[in-house]
Order: C-alpha cells, then sequence, then structure tokens
C-alpha cells in the first residue's frame, strides 16, 4: 500500500426526508444561494422541499446550470453573489450543478484578476464560500469531494480544493425515482467508470482499497440494469445502493493509497467537449479499448477484477481477461450506453483532431504509468471505433 | 438501508514515516499534553519520533494509561492540565490511550460538578479539547471516531461525542511491528468482532455496507494469521492491511445504514471489568456463543458470512451455518485467543455474577432485536463454558 493522506469532512445525510435537515446544516444568519439546473427539481418535489427547508433562512435562487456547466453561465452568478451579499451556496442537483457551485464558491472569493485562470492555469484556491448539496443524481461522486470541471469554449478543464468540498451532502435516493432512464444509465456507469480508474492499475496489496472497489462494482453490476426495469421504477432500495455507490465511489476512499489511472476520463472529456457526447458515454466506449491496449501492463488486476466481480474461473489467464472485458462491455451494452465510437457517429476521421485536443490540454503521459502517451491514446481511439 | 447520517472528519495520515505530519497538524501556538501509557514507545523509536516531530511546539507529557483505562488514573491528568494551560492533547498508544485521553479531553471542560458522570449518568459532553493521535496499536478504531470506554472499580463504561473524535490520527504500520503476538492476536480479533457487531443482524438490503463489512473480514483472515508467523516479522504489507481494516472496521462507515448488534461487547465487557480478562478474548469466546443461540435469527445474514466470507457452497443453509460458526472459531484458535470460558479459567459458578453485573449496568435488552435479555445472556454465557 502507498502512504496516503485521506480526509473526508462532509456530513452525509441519507435517506428518505433527509432534505430537511439542511435547515440545521446552514447557519440560519448565512445568506444563502440556491443553485439548481433546469428547473426539473420543479416538478419531482425537491425544489418545494428545499423552500419548505429554508424558512427560517434568508435566500436567493440562480437556475439554469447545464449538463457539462459552462464557464460563461457560472460567472454570472457573481453578481447576484456580490448583490446580496452571499456567502452561502446551495448546491440542489446532480454532479453539474454540484461542480458549477464548486467553481462560483471559488471564483466568488478569488483574488487574482481572473478567475479563468483558476482552471487556465490551476491557480491555487486559497478562500471560497462555504457549500452544501441536496444531490438529485448519483453519479459524479461530487458532493463529498473537492473536484470539479468546468467546460469553455470546448475545452472541458478540472480544478480541485479542499475548500470546495461540501460541508454536507444531502443524499434521498427518492428523489432519484423521477429520473430518465438515461440519467439512472449514465450515473451508474459513470460511478463504475471512476471506480475503475481507482482499481485497474498494478497491486500495491492494497487489500481494504480493493475489496471495497470490488464490493462497489459488484453491487453497480447488481443494481444498475434493474434500476431500468419497468417494474422497479418505484423500488426505492436498489436506488438507495445506486445512490450511495456512486458518492463511495468517488469520495477519495478506495483511492486512498492505490495508485490511479484516470486516463478514460482524460480521453472522455475531450469528446464531450469536442462533441458534446454525454460524459457517461465517452467512457463507457474508452475504458474497454484502455482495458484492450494495457491488458499486459494491467494483466494482474484484470485477473482479479474476472475473479471477483465477474467470477471467472477459467484456467487460463488471458481468457479469464479477455471474457471480462466483455462482460464489461455487456455491462454497458445492458445499461444502454453506447460502447464504440461509431456509436455516437463519431470516425477515424474525428480521431486526429481529438489526439490534438489532448496534447493542447497536456495529457500527454497519461495512466498509471505515465505511459499513456499520444500514439497510445490514439491507439486506444482507433480500437474503439 | 435505514436513513443515517454519517460525519467522520479525522484526518489520516498512513504509512511509513508519517509521524513526523503532527508538526503540521497541530497549531503552533498550542500547548500540548503528550498522553501515552507504560513506555513501550520510548523503546520502539515512537516517542522519539514525535519528541522530534514537536521541536517548535511547547509540549509536556502524561504516561501511565493502563489497558482498559482507569477513572483514577485520567483524573490525575487533570492537575498537569490546569498547571500548564494545557490545549491540545496528543495520544500516542493504542485503544486505551486513545479512550483515555478522549475522557480526560472531555473531563477538563466539563462544568458539572463531577465529570465521573460523563460516565455514570451519561451526561453530554458539551466542550473538550481537541485530540491528535499517533496509533501503535490497530484494533479499537477509535483513532477515529468518538466512542470511548473507561472502567472504575471494576465497572467498564462507555462514553461518546463527536467532540472527543479525534482532529487528526497518524497509522504508520511500521510502528506495529515491535508488537507482541498477544498484542496482534488481540488487535486482529478485536476488529474482526467489530466489524461482525455491525454486520451479523437481519439484512436491510445494505449491499455497500455489507461488501465493505465483508471486505474487511476477508482481510483480517488472511492476513491476522499471518502477522503471526516468525517469517513475517517485518513484513510491512500485512502491518499495514491490517491496521487500515482496524481502523475502517470502526469508523462509523460501515455500521451507517445497518442495525447493530452491540451484543458481544457488552458481555465481554463484564468479563473484563470483574476478571480483567482482556477485551478481545472476552469477545472471542462470546462471539461463538451468539452465533449459536441467535442463528434463526440471524439466518440470512449467517448463510451470507457463509457464502461470501467463507466460500462454503453446500446446498444444505444449516450445514452451512454450522460450518462457517465453527470456521470462525477456528479462525480465533489460529490467531491463538480463547474461545470458551473455561480456557480462561471460568466456570459456571461465574455466570451469576456476570448476569447479575449485566442487569447493574442496565445490559438487560441487548442485541439488534433488543430480545438479548439477561435469560439469553445467562444462555450465551452457559455456552461458552
Amino acid at each position: 500500500m502507498l502512504n496516503f493522506s485521506f480526509h473526508n469532512p462532509t456530513k452525509i445525510h441519507f435517506g428518505d426526508g433527509q432534505i430537511k435537515m439542511i435547515a440545521n446544516e446552514i447557519p440560519t444568519n448565512a445568506n444563502v444561494l440556491v443553485i439548481y439546473g433546469g428547473g426539473s427539481i420543479k416538478h419531482n418535489g425537491v425544489y418545494e422541499q428545499v423552500v419548505n427547508a429554508l424558512t427560517e433562512h434568508t435566500w436567493c435562487e440562480f437556475s439554469g446550470i447545464e449538463p457539462n456547466p459552462s464557464y460563461d453561465t457560472l460567472m454570472k452568478a457573481q453578481a447576484i453573489i456580490a448583490e446580496k451579499n452571499i456567502d452561502y451556496l446551495l448546491a440542489v442537483g446532480g454532479g453539474s450543478v454540484v461542480d458549477g457551485a464548486k467553481f462560483i464558491a471559488a471564483a466568488a472569493l478569488y483574488e487574482g484578476d481572473d478567475s479563468w485562470d483558476i482552471l487556465a492555469k490551476q491557480m491555487p484556491v486559497k478562500k471560497a464560500l462555504p457549500i452544501g448539496a441536496v444531490l438529485t443524481l448519483p453519479a459524479t461522486g461530487s458532493e463529498s469531494n473537492g473536484g470539479s470541471v468546468v467546460t469553455r469554449d470546448g475545452n472541458k478543464l478540472p480544478f480541485g480544493s479542499p475548500l470546495v468540498r461540501p460541508q454536507f451532502a444531502v443524499l434521498d435516493p427518492k428523489v432519484t425515482l423521477s429520473l430518465s432512464d438515461r440519467q439512472i444509465s449514465n450515473g451508474v456507469v459513470d460511478a463504475f467508470i471512476h471506480i475503475m480508474e481507482q482499481y485497474l492499475t498494478y497491486s500495491v496489496n492494497g487489500k481494504v482499497q480493493d475489496r471495497f472497489a470490488e464490493g462497489l462494482l459488484l453491487t453497480l453490476i447488481e443494481e444498475g440494469p434493474k434500476a431500468l426495469l419497468a417494474e422497479n421504477k418505484e423500488d426505492l432500495e436498489i436506488r438507495a445502493n445506486i445512490m450511495w455507490s456512486a458518492t463511495m465511489a468517488l469520495n477519495g476512499l478506495i483511492g486512498a493509497g492505490v495508485p490511479q489511472d484516470w486516463s478514460t476520463h482524460m480521453i472522455g472529456h475531450e469528446l464531450t467537449g469536442a462533441f458534446g457526447i454525454d460524459h457517461a458515454r465517452t467512457l463507457s466506449i474508452i475504458l474497454p479499448a484502455v482495458m484492450k491496449v494495457k491488458r499486459n501492463e494491467k494483466h494482474d488486476k484484470l485477473v482479479q477484477f474476472a475473479e471477483r466481480v465477474w467470477h471467472l474461473t477459467d484456467q487460463d489467464e488471458a481468457v479469464k481477461v479477455s471474457k471480462a472485458i466483455a462482460l464489461t462491455e455487456d455491462f454497458f451494452q445492458r445499461m444502454k450506453v453506447p460502447t464504440r465510437l461509431s456509436e455516437v457517429g463519431l470516425s477515424k476521421d474525428n480521431i486526429e483532431g481529438i489526439v490534438q485536443k489532448l496534447e493542447l490540454h497536456g495529457m500527454t503521459q497519461l495512466g498509471e504509468n505515465r505511459d499513456i502517451t499520444l500514439a497510445v491514446s490514439q491507439q486506444i481511439l482507433e480500437l474503439a471505433l
């Protein structure tokens, strides 16, 4: 196991009816900005629950955060923050809304000339407004970590700071019952791949981390397809297990003390930035190709994955690995997400442009061994056609 | 899954050489009291590392915390705290030292007449000195939770508060290389049973919690016996996996959202209080008897335990459960801890007194269903003879 420091102070309130807890978590003397997306929370009862919980608070709202939140949209919040003396942000939505709130929180107190530098130049965040989150879409884990991704002009750029980690997060699985199949699919697949990026590297004998990762993978494999079945549309237990898995997938725990490989995400970000493909659907396309191209380097972990997650017992390890990759693709197909670039209308002609974007963004040495060069990324993209 | 709130803000610094991190974690203007036990830290290099890390700090020390820390010993620290204006406690040791520091921290700022009431009357802790921990014995999980157990006149009483949860904990597996076999055994078994008390109840379909618990159990079953072998005495990976498992076993995570059954601990506490038997060794005696007496109520979870932890494939569920209980006893025997009262010199004649102590301490409705009455506890003790 590698040395690590782990700190996750986000308080979680989990379960049916927990949105009311925001009343206790946000100081009553705070000036709260409620941040949300396209308004779906007004149709599923979440907005009403938030409003009811904030009767003792002073608050106003900022809506219109889009999927892959854009810098331009987020900067519009700054005027309200100044005008209303906002000193607490409450993000109500999925990962995009929480990510957006994080950038708004950091930009509001940024002392440099241009808050775009937080993303473009990775300028350190020294202060940020406090954030709370009411999660409506289990997927990104953003509700209890310090990471955020913001898009500007087709460039999808990450930043991170412990200062933008939500102080608390409400996870009520009931609010996820109104999600569309596409949102459920994307969420489950996004969480699944977050786990894989922290798991499928080389072994450092981190037994707890490996088993926690495998436990989460098994849970998503079992519960994800179930959540898409018509007869399970009201099943709160399925949604609860998916929701808790997605949070645990990226709260820092399973990645503490083990190598990580975020190449699938980094390549995927370029597909979203350039072509607007749903984040999760870029990942389900790229991951199988990464597994195939790096199967030698990741051999031991692929064998473990095959045995513990897919319960494969073949004698021949190569067969076992091939089957595990095929079963992973099959899982994505059952989750109704694409596994090939051709399924989202991309072809060989698009690869050069994607590789150029990777170069532009400095993504020239990806993977746990920093050996996924631009040439290897190109190979991955070609295999994903 | 049950509704829950989960909050664990303890920062973990894990790995070889991490003790130096205490210099960054404790404010330099603090007056620190370093609290430790019998002085083993002076022989294994830990004391020296702590002293080296605190060169910029003002500190003094209080030693002599015994296993099962006594109220009388802990109260002696109060004079130093007053005299030296202590405002930060650094616990350096195992669970007893950390538990002791927690009571010292709460008693120092207790505003009632008698700080014994924190234990005897469960008076709420409203203020406490901040605590950091350098763990030397993985076992209790006390380094990142808010619980503590203190003994006075043969009575072992718990208290808990988020205010006494350590702000940070250093877990350096290297410092555990100097532990005796008995300390390793006790630590592994204590952690194992912490997991079982949060796992072996009835299912609420908490798939993440169950799989995390099973992952920790599997890790301890694999690594515990290895740690006792002469050829592994310098194996840092084994110690690292045990150390991280023991912390994760009782940091609140695997118990969030699931029923719990602390009957083994409550009955075990009486054995330690009255007869001075090592904590873990009371648990290894009591747990198998609890499994046998409550095997009907715990049937489904015992079957799951048999399948997932012991990989049993028998068709007959009753056979599977019996084998799983026998394998658990076998594991304890391989860890060189007793599984019967007779092995620690107790007989039928002692049971009445133990049951009376349970009654005295209000332990009349134990277990996840509150159905372990005094009569059932007596049955458990008789089966453990």
